[in-house]
């Protein structure tokens, strides 16, 4: 018996996700268009303003983003406390955020303007926070980016203390642009709700990195990648083949009832739109013969893994997922694995404050369906009598 | 056009909120059958363990909730700072609530007896971190509450700095029960999306607390007195009838298209179960003559307003609410306006850790229904082609 009244469906403009035809729009745009030709900042004004910034706009949008990647002494203060603490990076991550309830009342505003001023405040410190806490963990000391630098060449320098090269700033650029949005996934729903309420842009970013720090949403990155490098280290105990380990290691937990990081998703059945654009972009960073050869061995474990699931689970049609190609990528980019959860929360709080954005001033607040599935007609008894 | 696969209702035995027939059933009893009886605790053992507890299980319960009755360092600190920055006191609370990460790493466990915990310590700590902001704000140091006192009475205590009347205690408690869990209302939805990525108890309470600092959910007992404090005020200045001075203020707001806060609710179409509890349970604080005084007003106010709201929009058939009680019964306890949003947390917090319990251990992975509104077939061209 269901008794709340239907809810509406949640609408938006900002991304369109198409399982059935494994197809990503972003703001308009197909992603293999969109995502390895564009900035971030290009990207993260469309999904504000519902078109692409002209030269001019596009200047001074990224001077804004610029000017407000700051790390305020709070935040330095909660991320340095959360290193000493032992806290993990996503919790590290949140705890920063909420400080920045301490820079003054945040007054829920009725206006969309201040809303985006906040989102531009949100989206430009969220580099620096998670740099900050990969180098306090590091025992190191924040290290300034220059002004002049893009958003993801700048988080690269942020997290590294130096510049980074262009192809490894062009491969982030294109992860950031392809995981900028996806409809309506636990941490952009989680946002929406909290912004439905017309509470602030603060809470509701907190709320999707609450979201986003569970291992069923933000959380398979890393395991990908360790799954790779445990193959890697049974390869050279056993001095077999990659191939040969790759199957074991896969039939072994396929039997075990284990799950493959980086294969499978429960929306694309036919092809992970992401997945495609990520290979390609991960394939240009093969410039580099370290790079080169690490994803040559990555392919091989992906074809083989592909492969035996095609054989022990017939018909499924398990693909590669966004997983396993940011795993490829951030680890050639030269980013820890502890910090791909985190990475991908600089590009999504993106997402994220345009989805804030279109919730507070277009959408109503969220009540969703519900089924009651528990007693009714208990009787009152004093505890003595129970 | 909808493309996402359909979203599975979310399955619940926690409340039951049926607003054709104005009914809740909380954990399988009648609202009016349940909240004046029970004390806090028994109504939280109901929720988490689907059944009330026995005198012994009851004793140890109290015991333990008790005990985790404490303020650490570190939010005792983050609530100071909060309060020197001039924060609000929903923001003051998650950025307290979020400093539980610095208890050490938050490994997101797989067991149900470990989430329990965490919601023990939840539930207990949730008074304590109101009561600190509360004191802090007067310049106070936090008051310790007794051991041996019950959840409501520990709260008054901790909140006044000494005991509170046994009226008092008993409309609180009624309160509490009454506002403990309400279906998937928009807080409750924010951390049921939390858990169901299998994250951690601290962000999905955060993530609650997110969303009922929206004026669309929490925001309203506050408003709600202040209306009442709006007409005493004017009649006061003109001398006239406080009856004359609602039937004006009422006539006035519906005019300029503003909503009267403490009537009509989007779900309850015919009564609010829980007004009618309140109203009853600030019936009994009228043994004292100044409660007496100010709940004879309030009724007056009650009445003129829903006479005047029958005339002006007839056949909407709105009813007094929830807040409006709410008002009355916390203004009579002696809380202040802008603690009324916190202490709600105070006892809603109860429910957000047994949805979270039920989400995280029956439920799966939720993801709505959406409905892309964008544009689709757009084509990149370089900034300085647009």
């Amino acid at each position: 018996m269901s008794i709340a009244p239907a809810p509406e469906t949640i609408r938006t403009r900002l991304s369109r996700v198409d399982g059935q035809a494994g197809e990503l729009v972003i703001g308009g745009y197909r992603l293999e268009d969109l995502a390895p030709q564009a900035t971030f900042e290009e990207v993260v004004y469309l999904l504000w303003h519902d078109r692409l910034p002209n030269s001019a706009e596009l200047t001074k949008h990224r001077r804004q983003l610029a000017e407000e990647r700051a790390l305020s002494p709070q935040a330095r203060q909660a991320v340095q406390a959360a290193v000493e603490q032992g806290a993990g990076s996503m919790d590290a991550l949140r705890l920063a955020v909420e400080t920045q309830v301490l820079d003054g009342p945040s007054e829920a505003s009725e206006s969309r303007e201040a809303w985006l001023q906040q989102a531009l405040r949100m989206v430009a410190r969220m580099p620096v926070l998670v740099a900050a806490y990969a180098r306090f963990r590091r025992g190191q000391e924040p290290a300034d980016p220059p002004g002049d630098l893009g958003h993801a060449a700048a988080y690269l320098y942020a997290v590294q203390g130096s510049p980074a090269d262009p192809e490894a700033i062009r491969a982030l650029e294109t992860y950031f642009n392809s995981v900028i949005d996806h409809g309506l996934n636990a941490s952009t729903l989680a946002a929406r709700v909290v912004a439905s309420t017309h509470s602030d842009m603060i809470a509701a970013v907190a709320a999707a990195l609450a979201a986003l720090k569970g291992p069923l949403h933000g959380g398979a990155p890393g395991p990908a990648l360790d799954m790779m490098k445990e193959i890697e280290r049974r390869r050279s105990a056993s001095g077999r083949s990659l191939e040969a380990e790759t199957e074991d290691y896969v039939r072994q937990t396929v039997a075990a009832g284990g799950r493959l990081m980086g294969f499978g998703h429960r929306i694309y059945k036919v092809r992970d739109p992401r997945a495609d654009v990520l290979s390609r972009a991960a394939e240009q960073l093969a410039v580099d013969p370290q790079r080169a050869d690490f994803l040559r061995r990555a392919k091989a474990i992906e074809q083989v893994t592909l492969r035996v699931l095609e054989e022990l689970k017939p018909g499924r049609n398990l693909r590669t997922n966004v997983e396993f190609y940011t795993a490829l990528l951030l680890e050639c980019v030269g980013l820890p694995s502890d910090l791909f959860t985190p990475t991908f929360a600089v590009a999504r709080v993106a997402g994220w404050t345009a989805h804030i954005l279109e919730q507070r001033f277009e959408g109503r607040l969220i009540r969703p369906q519900e089924e009651y599935v528990g007693e009714v007609g208990r009787r009152w008894a004093p505890a003595s009598r129970r």
